[in-house]
């Protein structure tokens, strides 16, 4: 059976990359792209990369358009999702790139996003226990931000076998196209080139919510996040620097085995071989985790380090490989566990 | 049917990239790895972006290991693979990404890679005119090298349609994995980023003759080629600006009909409509061909541009699509035209 | 004795790399530092990099700010020098970083920029032939374009020895810094990084005419200009390939040794020894010009490829050398030639 | 008075940063250029942006050579430091850019070093609290690591207001400079380009206890150290994100107060205004410390973040700027702080 899409937002960065990995998708038929302010130009000179899809032309995003299709998805700006999900109506498989579904608790929505909480949906990182159950079957989807991807993976495991104190430092890289298209000076590349620089330092960041609230949940109590985002030279990619104390007693041995146990079934998380450390290149365009850890004795913490592409597992994989879960595929279908590198 | 395929020299970078592709091809289960001084080690520890073959261990090249194979890519240093296709037998399919069998001229090869000829093989180059019947059915392949790929493809249209002087200047940016994982000063990280450079200026680089031979074969006349080739701070991708005096008379119609006339039924060749110019981000990782060309009244040149991926198209896609026109498969099988970008 | 300078657009690359340069030339006090839309706003949050400078604040670039200097530099639009001359009277100097009065045509000034001709000023590229004493003394300087210096430079010496046909052709590498602080979608960190990409393709570059202006100029015949810029991923710096077809009977050693003439008292040109090309790394940040000649004997043509620093030599490092010729200072004030590499 | 200057690893990139400083500087003579395998050379080919210098021959790192300079820079590798100090005698001035004086603790050197601790001289960071009277007219420097510049800086104000606790939790990102030139297949640029990763994790990185010794000096307690470099594409300068839990009761106000108090007559740091962070770019070439500081309220941390540039102020202009407080000169003759930007 093939299942019909609609990408909302389809020249943005996340709208080209669920663009570029469905193209790739054997039970797939893409279907209508809307966009916004570019809406009635040729796909090929806003997405130059996605050659099967040049002469594809934007179409507004309205419900009339987007009716019809057996899945949408949403890459759109944040607090836009809801009104048209209410549109579409209950029977369309929606996935939202965006955050408006992603928090539980609505003070946290209202304090870091300024408007009112839209509710929660199934969120789409399988590996999350308790969350591939959640999405089996579900109409709706909210793909995690790429940063809480790729610490929730890095650090859950050691908080579901008790291993580490509940508070979280975390120091991240991000390549540019984390913060998308936007045309603003700091993102130039005669900036950005040769440079790294931190941003939404000191707790203020919008994915320090979710974080806290994945880790929290795994942990069975309130897990406080230190989270210090860096831009680095690079386009893709986000190399998770994550660490908290070992709980008293607790051996490298252990959290050795905790993550093995973790991923040992995981098609997508690479739990690498000790001695060896994640690069960003090495999952570029593939929806592959790489993951390491470490117990530093003398500091006595647990450092866990993920490497991913933030538009693939970050992002579009990511909300592939929850779609497919949702619509009852093999959940691998169509995503490739293959880096482009070097 | 599946083929069964080994990869002599799988830790190198077109190695590693032949992988990359076949592992996405659905008639193609991998089989024999080889190395060199790495044999006994780990792929993932080698190529850490190929999960699917972290387990893999490099065995000897030898006739005894690649023996048993339908398919047989050799990814060798120059002057190498005669010996090995020589014991393989005449069975196998040998694709060669090695430049031992590209060129026709003895003397052309000796001045440049200064050892005897080892002699021809049907070229891979399907676009061509006249290469992808030579293709068909054979049993063995010699793949282009990376820049007469971008070259070939960028002029030949040009002579093809007599519109062109047998004189041309060729300028190509090159990524640095052109040169290879070899551990050379001028090749460090931090000597590339943030440079270009110049390298085989004045006639000497061994592509120059490849690109010659190619050019003449089409234009019916010799057609020398001044070729200066730049290494840029990226690490894949090749922009190939090549240009030749227009013949008297030529117009920018002409010139634009002989282009849509020669790639109007190529399924990875992309002439961009007018106005826009390739980019070699739009093609990386995929198997496409981004082109442009113009007509330059003031100067009487014609400027025909390329993009391609060196190592995909350039190299090992090039060499998957060659392998598909000889086994009888579909061109396109295996080959994504979509780049991963941004 | 120290001058008193003012810079008209220090927000800008150009005028930041002015100020740069000025804050370690022992001669210059730093006078009024001027903007349009951040008017007001410290440079500090402009151009985080001159610290010494970081609590100034920006002023309306008018008459009534710049009056009072000893020297004034305009970084501003082209079309805008003018007007701002005439307003600040003849006896400062002026020296204009913009294209304004760098042409010598009024037709090629209307063909290429749109609006009437302003007028031709002393060229600020002391090394060709004639200019430095036309600079001698001068009140008014127009900087040449960055691409014109280093492909002048690269070709003057072969069309001043009679030993070249006049038909240039030029393929060069710019840093991105080389199209200014613009919001341009193509420009963003995530477009330029991993990739290059030509633009103004075709004959229509407005640098185009000015190397052909000074190149005529040298040889005694009209020369036409082939030329083809091209983005590439770094911020600064230009890799100029220029070549054109020897004239009849002309040798190597000639080529070398008209270039070891024409530079052999030069202070800010190395010509390099042979074997060795030239790197635009090696001349980040310094007035330095790298410089190397070949003769491709298949091809008949000359070879020279020079590399510069687009801002530094190829804006405001040539700005403050000619001003220095002007003001009758030490050529070499307070100008760099080691790079900030790597 | 002008010193001469001898500099023994004149090859390296710490040596060629030495090098390109002392050219700079008004009140030195470069001496005698040492090498090890690559003596009788010139630098020309090997520092190719040093143009005053590319006539200079390296010749062997001996006594003989490196005798009868007023100044000696040793950027050898780690371990040769001391058999020249010794045989140079106590009257000339030695600069070291190893480490092998650095560290107090002998069972710290032996732990990290793996060889006999060879002593311990005055500490090259004149901002660090009594540093710069132990370097007043001493004739030997240990100049820092580059990553213990950058964190001991970001990290000492808020020790030495008894604000932090002490267990600093540090993640730093690194140019790959800051590897060296050693030829490693992980430093070429095909796989450090787009990509970042992570080395020397779980408290075994060299520079850990020396960042541990500096902050519990100022402290007055041990202060241990997780620290976790990451090495990202760019050639040069280090942004080290440094935190530490706050001790009960302590207020924003007071963290800031403490950073401005801690640098407000420091030449080279600049503590940036709220709402500024700091960029590797903004430093790239010069010797300042760009530096912010934030309290975060709800993970209760005080997060300090510092860029530097790893060959300037994190080597060699750290150094140079030591030796100017050796000699009695003024403390920023000849070091930037202007970066060269973008």
């Amino acid at each position: 059976m093939v299942f019909r899409v609609a990408v909302a937002g389809a020249s943005g960065y996340a709208g080209g990359e669920v663009l570029r990995i469905l193209l790739a998708h054997p039970e797939i038929e893409i279907g209508a792209l809307t966009g916004n302010s570019n809406v009635g130009q040729e796909l090929g000179g806003l997405q130059p990369h996605l050659l099967p899809l040049a002469g594809r032309v934007l179409e507004p995003t309205s419900a009339e358009v987007l009716a019809g299709h057996d899945v949408v998805f949403l890459a759109l700006p944040h607090g836009q999702s809801a009104a048209v999900a209410q549109q579409l109506g209950d029977a369309v498989l929606i996935v939202d790139c965006g955050a408006d579904f992603r928090l539980h608790s609505a003070a946290d929505w209202e304090k870091f996003y300024g408007s009112p909480h839209a509710g929660t949906w199934p969120y789409g990182l399988p590996e999350l226990p308790g969350a591939r159950a959640a999405l089996e079957g579900s109409k709706r989807i909210a793909v995690p931000g790429c940063f809480p991807t790729g610490v929730s993976l890095a650090l859950f495991p050691a908080y579901a076998a008790g291993l580490a104190e509940p508070e979280a430092v975390i120091v991240a890289a991000s390549g540019t196209s984390g913060a998308g298209k936007a045309l603003k000076p700091h993102l130039l590349g005669s900036e950005v080139m040769g440079s790294v620089s931190p941003y939404g330092v000191g707790g203020v960041h919008r994915h320090t919510p979710e974080m806290s609230q994945n880790l929290s949940a795994v942990a069975g109590e309130k897990v406080t996040v230190s989270f210090t985002p860096t831009l680095v030279p690079m386009p893709r990619g986000i190399l998770a620097t994550c660490s908290a104390k070992a709980k008293p007693g607790v051996t490298g041995d252990q959290v050795r085995a905790a993550y093995e146990k973790a991923f040992a079934d995981e098609p997508f998380v690479h739990l690498l071989p000790e001695g060896r450390w994640p690069s960003t290149a090495a999952v570029t365009g593939s929806n592959a985790v790489q993951l390491q850890v470490a117990y530093d004795e003398s500091a006595n913490r647990v450092i866990a380090i993920s490497a991913i592409d933030n538009l693939t597992k970050g992002t579009a994989g990511g909300a592939v490989q929850s779609m497919n879960v949702a619509l009852g595929l093999p959940e691998e279908l169509g995503l490739s566990t293959s880096g482009v590198a070097p």
